[in-house]
C-alpha cells in the first residue's frame, strides 16, 4: 500500500504570519473607527483615549500597540475619510453618462460617505486640531477632490448638461450643502441617508423655487 | 449789562461717565473682533491671547480688563455672530413680499454675515471647544434660527412660491451651502461677497442642471 500524504493539522508558518497581520490591521481599524465615533459625538478636545479603550473593552496601553497618539488617530481618521471621498469622485468620473449624471452619482456617494464614521470625522472635526505639516497633507487631498468636482462641472457646462456658471462657486455650493449633512444627520433619526441624498440632489439640480410663469 | 451764562469748558460728570462707558464698550468690541480674526485664521487651539494683544498694541494683562479668558471670548464671538444671523432672518420675515423673496433676502444677508469676523467665527470655530453649558446656550440660538428658516420654507410651499419639499432638509441644504462660504471665502480673493451670494442664490433657487427638453 502506498503511503498517503498526511495533511498537516498545523497552519503553515507563512499563513500564521498572514493571520497575525490581518488581525493587527483589523484591530487598528477598530481603534480608528471607535475613535472617529467618539470624536464625532463629543468633539476632538473633549474626547479621551480612555473612552476609546473602554468602548473596545481594552486598557489604554493596548491602544498604543496600534496607534501612536490622539493626533495620529485623528490624522488617520481624516485621511481615510478623504480617501473614500476621493475614490468616490474618481470612480464616478471614470463611469459613463453625461457630466450631470456623474455629478448626481458623486453627490449620492458623497452624502453616503459623510454620514459614515470616517467621512463624518472629516467634516465634524477635520484637520484643524493637527500640526501644520499634517494639515497640509490633508488639505492637499481636499484640494484634489475639489479640483475633480470643478472639472466635472466645467465638463457639464461645456457639453450643455449643466447651466453656465462659475465651477468654483458651484463646486463649493455642492460641497457645502452635502458636507453639512454630516453636522445634522442623526443615525437614529427619522430621515434615512437615501431620503436626504434624494432631496439634496433634487434641490441642487433643479432648485427650490417654483418657476415663475411668464 | 446782564451777566451772560458761562458755558462750562468741562464735560459734565454724567457725560464723562458716558464717554468712559462707550470707550470701554468699543475697546471690548475691538478685543473680541481681533480675537475672532485670529481664531478664523489659525483655528481656536493654535490661537493665543498674546497674539490678540500684540495685534492691538497692548499687553496681555490689559485684555483681562475687558474679557475674562479665551473661552469667554469665543463664547461672545459666536454669540454675536449668531445674534446677527438671527436678527437678519427675523428682519426678513417681517418684510413684505413672497416667502421666496424673503428667502432670497435671507440668503443674501446670511452670506454677508458669514464672511464677516463674528459670523465667520460661528462657522469656522463654533461652539465645540466650549464647556457643555455654553454650548447649550449657543445651540439654542442656532435652533431658533433653523426654526425660522423652516417656517419660511413651509410658508413658501403653502403659498406656492417654493416647490413642495421637506422644509427641514431644505433649510439644512441652504444653511450648509451658505455656511460653507465662511470656510472657503478669501477676503482678498477674486470673488466678491456679492458675486458669491448671487451665484449661491441662483443655484439654490433654480438649480444647476439644464432642464431636460422632452
Amino acid at each position: 500500500m502506498a503511503s498517503s500524504v498526511v495533511t498537516s493539522p498545523w497552519t503553515p508558518v507563512q499563513d500564521r504570519a498572514q493571520v497575525r497581520i490581518k488581525a493587527r490591521i483589523n484591530k487598528r481599524e477598530a481603534v480608528l473607527r471607535t475613535a472617529a465615533q467618539v470624536f464625532n459625538e463629543k468633539g476632538y478636545l473633549a474626547s479621551t483615549l480612555d473612552e476609546v479603550a473602554e468602548r473596545l473593552n481594552v486598557t489604554k496601553p493596548t491602544l498604543y500597540y496600534y496607534v501612536k497618539n490622539k493626533e495620529e488617530i485623528l490624522f488617520e481618521c481624516v485621511r481615510i475619510g478623504l480617501t473614500m471621498l476621493q475614490e468616490a469622485i474618481h470612480d464616478v468620473g471614470a463611469s459613463g453618462g453625461s457630466a450631470a449624471d456623474k455629478l448626481t452619482a458623486a453627490m449620492r456617494k458623497y452624502t453616503e460617505i459623510v454620514t459614515m464614521d470616517f467621512g463624518m470625522c472629516v467634516i465634524r472635526v477635520g484637520e484643524d486640531p493637527l500640526p501644520a505639516e499634517s494639515q497640509q497633507k490633508l488639505r492637499r487631498i481636499k484640494a484634489a477632490i475639489d479640483l475633480e468636482f470643478r472639472e466635472l462641472i466645467a465638463q457639464g457646462i461645456a457639453e450643455g448638461s449643466l447651466k453656465p456658471c462659475d465651477p468654483k462657486i458651484a463646486a463649493f455650493t455642492i460641497a457645502g450643502a452635502i458636507s453639512w449633512v454630516a453636522r445634522w444627520y442623526q443615525p437614529n433619526g427619522d430621515l434615512s441617508v437615501d431620503t436626504i441624498a434624494d432631496q439634496c440632489i433634487h434641490f441642487l439640480s433643479t432648485g427650490l423655487y417654483q418657476p415663475v410663469t411668464p
